[in-house]
């Protein structure tokens, strides 16, 4: 299979770096990322193919499902679908699979079969309504599937180089284009209760050039939640009813993007509505929009985002609520929503190559993203809690159930992961003048242009288990250019050594990078030791629930105890300052990972309990020894009892 | 207003005693009750009156609602207005009142203008779907409205003297009695999806005197969950669907009772359903049934029960999840669970006078009903959650709201409070042969039958407040009879002093009473002095959200701590062993209640964190003191955080 460099981006960007596409990095991981892709590859994805199919979702692009056929169609469907078909085209790029091949020929061709005379593409609405089309923007999710259908038309594109569903999907965005405008233009001022279709457009546009599409992106982020309200007409057009405030905030739809200051509503829609807006401020230049997303940017992470990078804390309504309101065991943490802030910090890092965005989607993509995916691949979690009793499986609807799940009714996660981890190339490099960027420490290959220059550069590493990146060259230069590494958040001590040597200038400067300056040359090494001692990680006080307790860390990986690895259920632990943490590498362990033993912890002498609910005698308590584990790994064995927030006195 | 003593109940009953019924004791509280009914009275009742005027529940009656008007009748609305009519009912026996009584009169007989010629009252189906009238018993709610309106006629009966109304529901009593048996006599051989029928044909049964009331009590208790699952073929015969096996478990009929070992499914269906269950089994001496009712009790009091009294931990169908699972923020503790949980007890003390059954009503009272409703009485509870962060009001849905609300769409819980309040007064005494049992301490007047004997006797405290119980008698007995008087189960030590002099002998049996024998004399006095500590709670090792965890009692009454009695929020607190705990007793405190001042205590100095969400620094403690209040008494100022269970070191 062939990868494409897709067209130039023409654009008057303000763009600081430049990401490297996920086609010009091969992963090249015999770690953490090695398993979590080869299972993508082999298992996943096709356990996926088979529920689309079984359920319907497939099919249903041959628009002739009719009232008394099982499957009836729904309106997210067509969005699981082309997730799969952006997953599928990523991973064929790395992972030549010609039975993988023909089945998302199969789907594309499905796909673009649809399609209707005039461009539009939507299995639910040409089978069951088509003359309802667009009259339900607020909930029907149409320019939401439309987004995730040209997302995988340009991975399709850039995967393949077959032109006919880009093509397909340029002319649905055409379709699109002369529907909605401004009024003054005569089109419908509106925009879709789901975001996804604003940050879709900019890639058509970076995919094809077209300028068009661009502004159509800018105006669905300029336009949500501008006086008159378009949900409010709509809702009174089609229903004669006025939508509640709540429900606007839900969609962001409230207020203009430029004046909501905190990130409120659905916390996936925030975050894709977020990465849309940096897209769109990147390429227009908007420092106004860009200075706003900061804002937003702040807010979440600074106030409203998980330990393992979840956000989202409540399953009503799948929403943000208020900042510092993080409860742990009835943690939303939707896997797609901690994707969704990966995709806004990859826009933001774009815009500003700054260390808190990578170490955002670091922070992410170790805990709260591949935490939603077991280690064989073929269960997920809807909401990734901190704190879980997989007893209550029972009865609990699938998305909050606190055992991994097939699928869901609603079944967004699962694809999402898929595509995440095929294309996880292109965060780990990015590019800028002469600087070549290095965000994340993943085994991989790059080669690009710098400056004119041909770079080619290979990264070797066991991150996050090992403290040790290297970095080797195997290009001359011919003038100087800047390799800036990332001095994680999280580290207190890098080791830099340039050729083996030792550099004892290295340092952060304050977009915390380093930044190396040579005239690189091939075989020219730099080693960096990260150093990653066990943490012990406190919440801010008006964390309500974590006062009091304490979560271990090392390096970017959170970890939690589950009951299996504890003589006692996790909740009945202690752990005081004194206690002994040790990191020990385990190859057996969840895939191989580093566990963390801990000694002279205290636990609740259970047995000793007299056995009523409730009891005026204190428990007695005694010494005890437990592991840790990675947070992400963990409902992959004997299903107990789980807490990353461990009592500490 | 006169008050009628029921007709004889004629029963072949096994019942260890009978209560006392709420028209022959005047409560003349002027502490906690005093202050709760007279509220109840003056506030709550007329509230309550508006809102079912202005939201279309009592119009409903009238059964000329059309499309296109406003307040759509709704399946639940009948209960809501019966338990009204309850409540008015009784409390205008206690506070007579010429205008409530005139709305009183006016919904009675709006209900009885809607009867149907056969005997049929529902608003929701005579004026919408006369024809589907019995065909969704699994989620309509008809025979639980018709219960309700069963419990609201006997207790008018009783309050006014007047029949219309409990003759009208004896008529629709005999038409579900002609429609609903066993197959083989050629009935419906079903039961309705919210158990409460059961207790009300219980209630007709002892009103009248007509034992096929009784007889179709243990029909609807004993047929529930017999194969052929009635839910089942009635969901085939309507929609050609079959339930599954989660919905019948939450309406308690995935097996029959005799076979139901856990409770399970909906709490507050479970509460009413063994109620009606304890019921029938005493009317009828079944004693397997009873012995399978005390085994739910001990699963769902050992093990499925809050501190405060309440059940059903989720509000995920609000159900019972599983043993020990007892979250304190997301706690769902339905009122009307906590009530329906003080109605089975009630059954069970009645059956059999055991004291733990009372130190139950007991808990319920004081702490999770109570909490129920505003000192003000006109917000509500529905949730009752242990933990709570008021600011999470925003968007959040009436029934899980931290703040109490005026109504609910669905708003079974603020006239259940209100009858329950009204009716305070049957929970106090009862009878047995030679014994009168004194249950709660609560100030009031009785005036009996005692094995022939008239027995008059006042109660005077100021409990939960303060530690001593007068009781007076007022009449000379011809033969000797037992005053027993309950050692309740969170005490360590009762005094009993009689005529002044200390009954050094006096202890419980193993029931949990102190009987005191003597041929009484009008002039006798007993004084208790029930001995109330505060004391420090902790909850069993498998309750996994309070390891590590205390909470404060004070003799029944469970304490919390909100935001505005502490310098940090609750959350930030720290109880060590050390710390002082005293009660002050506080006249001018939210009506008059005993606090607890907490001195040497240790919070977080959040001024002093650095501002991180997460950090490697531990937050410094410093010293703090703060008060804790009763936990019915929160959220009655300045909505700040709260909590009962506290760090403890």
């Amino acid at each position: 299979m062939v990868t494409h460099t897709p067209q130039a981006r023409p654009t008057r960007s303000t763009t600081a770096c430049q990401g490297v596409p996920w086609h010009q990095v091969q992963i090249h991981d015999s770690g953490y990322w090695g398993m979590r892709r080869r299972v993508n590859s082999r298992v996943t994805l096709d356990i996926e193919y088979e529920q689309c199919l079984k359920t319907g979702r497939i099919d249903a692009f041959r628009l002739n499902w009719k009232e008394g056929m099982p499957n009836k169609p729904h309106q997210f469907w067509d969005s699981d679908v082309a997730k799969w078909v952006e997953a599928a085209a990523y991973d064929l790029a790395c992972h030549p699979n010609p039975e993988l091949e023909k089945k998302l020929e199969h789907v594309v061709n499905l796909i673009v079969s649809s399609q209707q005379p005039d461009g539009y593409i939507n299995s639910f609405y040409c089978t069951l309504m088509p003359e309802k089309r667009l009259t339900n923007l607020m909930y029907m999710h149409e320019l939401y599937c439309a987004g995730h259908l040209m997302e995988a038309a340009v991975a399709h594109y850039q995967a393949t180089g077959r032109r006919h569903f880009l093509e397909a999907m340029c002319r649905y965005a055409d379709l699109i284009d002369s529907i909605f405008g401004p009024e003054s233009e005569g089109k419908m001022p509106g925009y879709d209760g789901h975001q996804e279709i604003e940050l879709a457009l900019v890639k058509l546009y970076q995919a094809t050039g077209e300028k068009r599409y661009l502004k159509l992106a800018e105006f669905f982020v300029l336009q949500r939640g501008q006086e008159p309200n378009f949900f409010v007409e709509e809702s009174r057009r089609r229903e004669n009813l006025t939508p509640t405030p709540a429900s606007l905030i839900n969609q962001q739809a409230h207020l203009p993007i430029l004046k909501q200051n905190t990130a409120e509503g659905h916390a996936v829609r925030a975050g894709y509505f977020f990465a849309g807006a940096a897209d769109v401020a990147s390429a227009t230049g908007d420092k106004r929009l860009f200075k706003q997303l900061r804002k937003l940017w702040e807010n979440i992470t600074r106030k409203r985002m998980y330990l393992t990078g979840g956000i989202g804390s409540t399953a009503v309504h799948e929403k943000f609520t208020i900042d510092y309101d993080l409860p742990n065991e009835s943690a939303y943490a939707e896997t797609c929503a901690t994707i969704s802030l990966l995709f806004f910090a990859h826009r933001m890092l774009m815009a500003q190559p700054l260390a808190e965005y990578a170490d955002v989607i670091e922070r992410a993509l170790y805990n709260g993203i591949t935490s939603g995916v077991n280690l064989k691949g073929d269960r997920f979690f809807y909401a990734n809690p901190l704190a879980a009793s997989p007893a209550l499986n029972h009865g609990l609807k699938g998305s909050i159930s606190p055992v991994r799940q097939p699928w869901f009714s609603t079944s967004c996660c699962p694809p999402n992961l898929a595509r995440l981890l095929a294309s996880l190339g292109q965060y780990i490099y990015a590019a800028s003048r002469e600087t070549l960027y290095v965000h994340q420490y993943i085994s991989s290959d790059t080669h690009l242009e710098l400056a004119g220059q041909s770079v080619k550069l290979t990264q070797t590493t066991n991150y996050p288990w090992d403290e040790t990146v290297t970095l080797k060259i195997h290009s001359d230069a011919a003038r100087p250019w800047t390799l800036a590494v990332r001095w994680p958040g999280w580290c207190r001590q890098v080791q830099v050594r340039i050729n083996g040597k030792l550099d004892r200038q290295a340092r952060a400067d304050s977009t915390g990078y380093i930044r190396l300056t040579r005239q690189w040359q091939a075989g020219d090494t730099v080693e960096l030791v990260l150093a990653m001692p066990v943490e012990r990680q406190y919440a801010h006080p008006a964390c309500r629930m974590n006062q009091g307790k304490v979560a271990l860390t090392r390096g970017p990986v959170v970890y939690c105890v589950e009951a299996i690895d504890a003589k006692a259920d996790p909740f009945q632990l202690t752990l005081p300052p004194t206690a002994k943490l040790s990191a020990v590498y385990e190859p057996k362990l969840l895939g191989g990972c580093v566990a963390i033993d801990v000694h002279n912890a205290i636990r609740v002498e259970a047995d000793k309990w007299t056995g009523d609910l409730y009891s005026t005698r204190r428990p007695s308590y005694t010494k005890t020894s437990f592991r840790a584990i990675p947070y992400a790994l963990w409902n992959n064995r004997k299903p107990g009892n789980m807490t990353v927030w461990i009592n500490e006195v």
